[in-house]
């Protein structure tokens, strides 16, 4: 049997295994998304898992409880190269070799450089029988977040904003509530309960007073960072009780930081070592954030994108008219001159939403 | 049988004349679209016709011409009340009669006050069973443009333009070409050979010397109107060669209109009572244009809205991003100080032409 027959056969399993991995979108950072399938020796079905949470046990050893003794002599599959280094749980290659499995089929090797290769390189040498690279893309696709902070050292980052048909963010006025459907609200409150963190400006805080929850969805509310210069803020914003979810505001070493004495005491403040979303993020991935969703306004978001600090984009556009020359608009100056210059971006996916458009793109230079 | 099962009877056969009368169109103004099918008495398909161009037999005389004899007795479906005046060919109600027809079933009754309720009033006095408001809705739709210039005297206006996922039509340095893929362009020249008249304003003949034609899809290249004030062109215009297409310079009574010496013969010139697009498109209704096509600048396009000259959009959204504050926008302002205000829009079609989203809406104020 060639290579691409012997992964072919493991297909339907490994669509099973994304599934579970999938169940704890949102939960797991800064781990990623794992499942994991045991067929018995006779390739019947005797254990599920996945991880749930960081610190819990991993998809692995899930699925391998549930099989117990059934295990010997049967298959693994899981779409990430298992662990082979003591972190909050042990290695899951040693569980796999107490196991008796007599083969590990895998979607992708862990990008983690603790891990990367070495898992398979101990079963193998035990003399287990390993198939990799099944479903690969597709694995890629859903640790996409993870994947991107390991080998950049920034969260994946996905701006999101919603549009009327010609292109407003808001009138001239500044009103903007709402351009989009009660839906697509309800959708940006899934969309924050997958992020670790959500990013605005100080703007945003002084004009709309934003309270950046899933309202309920997540188990756990993302992280609220406020990322400001001016650090001017007003003193009752709805982000300074941190009842409901945590809040962070983070500045560049130029700030007038005495203003931060008139603020509540429940946000947690972080001095930057630059005033740039680059510096921001890497100090995210630090607190252990793999998905960030910027909900700033045009000059952040274009800040964000020209660091290479969004990857994804979610677009909620709205069939409304708003005119107005001086109206809000989504992006600011790129100083592009000419077509060839611009962003190409490569559709996600696309739906709708009662009357919105829910267009959801990646970057063309991303996956 | 009460009315509703009557008329239900005949909806299949009603699609098939709907189907009909759409293969002209953008051939018949200013005629409407229409299509007929002849049953004979045994409900047999025995003829079917559609009016294919103005002056050219009616879709009734068509079909009671393929079906011959055998329409006696027989059933005529029709989208439109038949005529009953002299136009540029004879009554059909008069064809009608003779033919022996008994039962006529139509989907919708003709706004033209020469005909509205007149035809169905004379093939009821004459004893034949009339079944009124079948499909009416979809008939009004395939001739929204037809009922719509009955009505207010102006043609159905479709404004289109092409922008980025952040909303600009074009970088600040005016670079445009192109923001749209491919199919798109060819669906706009597919969009042209629909409508009778293509406007554009000074400002696009000055910077894009566009050509404006349906690139030989149409039977008849759709008039193609530049509508100025200032009158100062280039004299090199491909709109002044009209070998391809033809051409109408309209202009208002305050135009410097010596500038027009300069220009080519080619083009008609057309001094309009008042330079607004209401007076240009009345101009064009009396031409004898059902459907007209905007394709102006930003400043255009939203005085052609606000006077309601502009009653569908079609957005052409292609997944890049361009930036730029002081970037061109598709419209300009319309005073608008709360989401109350905004214009809302209805959808008539959405898809995917290659990577760009092709979003075609109605206002919500028509159909």
């Amino acid at each position: 049997m060639d290579s691409e027959t012997k992964k072919h056969k493991w297909v339907q399993w490994m669509h099973r295994v994304l599934q579970l991995a999938s169940l704890a979108e949102g939960e797991t950072s800064p781990n990623p998304l794992v499942g994991a399938v045991i067929l018995d020796s006779k390739q019947r079905l005797v254990g599920e898992g996945y991880h749930s949470l960081a610190g819990q046990p991993h998809a692995e050893i899930e699925a391998l409880s549930q099989a117990g003794t059934s295990s010997k002599g049967g298959t693994l599959l899981v779409n990430l190269e298992p662990c082979c280094h003591q972190g909050r749980t042990p290695p899951c290659t040693d569980a796999i070799l107490k196991s008796g499995i007599s083969r590990v089929v895998i979607a992708m090797n862990d990008p983690d450089p603790r891990v990367s290769g070495k898992g398979v390189a101990i079963l193998r040498n035990a003399g287990l029988e390993v198939i990799s690279g099944v479903l690969e893309e597709e694995a890629s696709f859903i640790n996409r977040a993870f994947v991107f902070r390991n080998r950049t050292g920034r969260p994946w980052g996905i701006l999101k904003w919603a549009m009327s048909f010609d292109g407003r963010t808001g009138l001239p006025n500044g009103a903007s509530k709402w351009i989009s459907c009660s839906a697509s609200r309800r959708n940006v409150h899934y969309l924050r309960s997958k992020c670790d963190a959500v990013i605005v400006g100080g703007e945003t805080v002084r004009n709309d007073n934003p309270l950046l929850t899933s309202r309920g969805i997540a188990k756990k509310e993302p992280l609220r960072v406020v990322f400001s210069s001016s650090l001017q803020f007003p003193t009752n914003s709805q982000l300074w009780d941190t009842n409901q979810a945590n809040t962070l505001i983070c500045y560049g070493p130029n700030s007038e930081t005495s203003l931060l004495n008139d603020l509540p005491d429940g946000p947690e403040k972080i001095l930057l070592k630059e005033n740039t979303p680059t510096k921001l993020l890497e100090m995210l991935a630090k607190k252990g954030c793999n998905q960030v969703l910027w909900e700033c306004g045009s000059s952040l978001a274009t800040h964000a994108i020209q660091q290479d600090c969004v990857q994804e984009i979610l677009l909620f556009l709205s069939p409304k008219i708003l005119g107005g020359v001086s109206a809000m608009t989504p992006l600011a100056d790129f100083g592009f001159e000419s077509m060839e210059q611009v962003i190409n971006l490569k559709e996600v996916s696309s739906y709708k939403k009662e009357g919105d458009f829910v267009l959801n793109m990646v970057f063309d230079n991303h996956l």
